[in-house]
């Protein structure tokens, strides 16, 4: 199997950074995670990323030849330059020439881009998005991602920021959201906002199961498991969730006629309530075609989207250059 | 001049269709106005919409040679199949083939789109948009409508209807559409929402210049011109008007990292205070580099937008074949 190109997809998180060898047809043959570092000085969280590299290479010898590496970050990204311009993970990344740095020392061609829209690349390409054109993925956790596939390409914007549906406003006058603008998705559907509602609906009931979990250990997914066992407050909180989650993307169907929304990320796995009402209030909101265009599904890569979509971005790049 | 190349484009609208003769650089060679018999039957319209290409082939004769012929229509659109499916203007057109039935009889290649997109396309290549990648133009009137031009091309969505930025709500809550929805962009800042608010606030007012407009006759122009005479009424009219836009641009902006938002329609007349307003409104509410790409101007071909850049349509797709 020498000869056989493989790739190396990175996915920068705030805490752990991912990494993985990637085969053609997406496939990972290789993983491994390693801590960020991302409040130590600079060249610590890029030289955990070129030793990263170097030990996927290492794992490649026997089965294949690593052609190109893909690497993601959340935050601003020059994708044309390969510099890191700002971001929350990497919070001493500043104006970092991340693609050129990395290149020198590994001797292949890097390219970098905004983590949400690798994460779309990725189910687009491996995931729930295959076989469609037009696509948005949704990544709801503590922020709300996004990332579009529109004519069976990445579209990325002038300036490489396309994609932040959990900023766009469903209410002007709405609860403040966190990039400082009222009424946004993410304010509604993020992790805080459900976690809020969640204390708010507690002071006013007795009976529900969620009132066994303390308050500081509460999380997204323990009100998925309350609803799974019919604990009616859990229930009417990802009901609710998943309304405001139809409102906002009834307005991307709108705007861009999309086939499919892939929603991921911890929030998504508080379970089928979200997305039924989602998909009901979608249907009550949309115009008729995009609406019958429109299905919203649940990702199929998990937490490996953005790091099989930073390998795909490589092979879409560099698979000629060998 | 003989074996110049020159294109038509029709613009169907509800009471008139505009038909013009362009050549390669968009300039408008020769134009002519019929009316559309929008509610006669279909093939009244069709019959019309044949005799405008019979003449203005006739008007070519010596000066070039008609090569195709763009076609741009309010309502639903088969871009594929050239196939009018339905719309407002038209009523009597349900899914009839106009390119194919148009083409049968001219003996030329007829292409079909939607009248929004080809707005868009017209200011990309000929106006306001020229240079730009990535924007929007958004047409008020009675109706908001959209079209969008990302990575440099016609975005049309998966059935083609992409664009309904009038149709993306900013209140989910908010003042009933005419589309069913509440809170719609158009439901805030197309002609009918804007001379609601000018009635509400005349009721509390004694002075406004807008009293010598009869409630029947206003227009959004009466406004402006009340604006521009100092009245201050008239300004905080448009000034909101503006806030609503630029909060509905903020969320383009946000999703799509756009560098131009065109802005065209009757209700655009009505002044810079509208755009003043949508400036700020939008410099508040979208995030830090989106804010910093996107310019929101004046479209520069006003009622030709749509002609030419059907005709532009048409060169796109036929230039190659004669």
């Amino acid at each position: 199997m020498i000869g056989n190109h493989l790739f190396i997809g990175i996915d920068i998180g705030g805490t752990n950074t991912k990494g993985g060898l990637v085969s053609r047809d997406g496939t990972i043959v290789a993983e491994k995670t390693i801590p960020t570092g991302a409040f130590k000085p600079a060249e610590y969280t890029l030289n955990q990323v070129v030793s990263l590299i170097h030990e996927l290479t290492r794992m490649a010898e026997g089965s294949g030849l690593v052609t190109g590496i893909g690497i993601g970050a959340a935050g601003q990204v020059d994708f044309e330059s390969g510099i890191y311009i700002e971001g929350p993970n990497v919070p001493n990344w500043k104006n970092i020439r991340v693609a050129l740095e990395i290149e020198k020392i590994v001797n292949k061609p890097v390219i970098l881009d905004n983590d949400a829209h690798l994460a779309a690349l990725g189910e687009y390409t491996y995931g729930a998005g295959r076989g469609v054109s037009n696509m948005l993925m949704v990544t709801i956790g503590t922020g709300v991602g996004g990332g579009l596939i529109l004519d069976g390409r990445l579209y990325r914007g002038k300036k490489y920021t396309a994609g932040e549906f959990g900023h766009t406003t469903i209410r002007y006058d709405g609860p403040v959201c966190a990039c400082g603008r009222k009424g946004c998705v993410e304010a509604f559907i993020g992790k805080q906002a459900i976690l809020k509602r969640v204390q708010e609906k507690l002071v006013l009931d007795r009976t529900s199961l969620l009132h066994r979990i303390p308050a500081d250990e509460m999380e997204p997914r323990h009100v998925g498991e309350a609803a799974a066992q019919g604990d009616e407050i859990a229930r009417n909180i990802l009901r609710e969730t998943g309304e405001f989650l139809g409102i906002g993307l009834a307005n991307v169907a709108n705007l861009l006629n999309i086939e499919k929304a892939v929603i991921g990320g911890g929030v998504s796995y508080a379970g089928e309530w979200i997305f039924q009402s989602a998909r009901e209030r979608l249907a009550k909101e949309a115009l008729k075609v995009p609406r019958e265009t429109i299905q919203v599904v649940h990702a199929a890569l998990g937490n490996k989207a953005g790091l099989t979509g930073a390998a795909h971005l490589a092979m879409d790049f560099f698979d000629h250059l060998d």
